[in-house]
């Protein structure tokens, strides 16, 4: 039987969404918008603080972060950071996108129990160059806690 | 006995080695360095995946890393970038430093079982703004694979 014979030799559908593919240069329009949003949880923190060793007592010791400014524990801003690359390496433009400039602006913390959404939005095509210029903005609600611009190398199907 | 009793209320010496004080923004000099290296293991790699939700198969995915221009796995650049937070807010200038923006160039790719260090510079103080700009750089043994610079507000003795 013929479709028995293709599952043995695993061959794949030409339109099979395997994640393996993200978007080529020419898919790209000013404007095409991507987003991955994220609850910021106290294990997070937690791991983050393990994975990279920065164990700065504002994330990590509630009852010296309560001294600060910030009047209690706050999340990484790089913890943050990290949903921007989810959004750029999996969704827009995807997988095969290489990831050649991020600049940040941290601009309010966020808290355990905060939903983060990272935002990316084309904002420039350079065909010549295979590149791509995003806005890279964070949020929590309404509020801009990040706002930041990436440049990317992108795919083209040429 | 007066040791006892002061164990006994917990009371901090005056030079404790504590880790909840950072740096005065009186105590930084230009061209003052600091640095942390860890080695970037497959572990840290899908914990950074799990908790950003970064999956990009060129993370996880030997098979299809293999089939890139990188040749196998690597690390999430901005794993790496979290080594220059563990500087700024444990090291130079450390607790009570408050990160307000970073630009990350990626130059190149971190693998697995590579040492990263991250270095991080004095290169400009304000006194005025309570600020300094610092060069935020992370290396491979002499490779650049992250040229970067910090804007940060450092607390004063003022």
């Amino acid at each position: 039987m013929q479709i028995a014979a293709q599952q043995d030799k695993g061959s794949k559908e030409m339109n099979e969404r395997d994640g393996l593919q993200g978007l080529f240069l020419e898919d790209l329009e000013i404007g095409l918008t991507a987003s991955y949003g994220k609850t910021v949880t106290e294990t997070d923190i937690v791991m983050f603080a393990g994975i990279t060793g920065d164990n700065n007592p504002v994330h990590l010791n509630e009852e010296f972060a309560k001294t600060t400014m910030f009047a209690g524990r706050i999340a990484h801003g790089m913890l943050s950071a990290g949903f921007i690359s989810t959004v750029l390496g999996t969704r827009l433009p995807g997988p095969g996108t290489i990831y050649l400039s991020q600049n940040l602006q941290f601009k309010a913390p966020v808290r355990i129990g905060d939903t983060v959404t990272a935002r990316v939005v084309v904002r420039e095509i350079m065909p010549a160059k295979k590149r791509a210029i995003l806005e890279t903005n964070c949020y929590v609600g309404d509020l801009c806690v990040i706002a930041g611009e990436s440049t990317v190398m992108v795919p083209s199907r040429a």
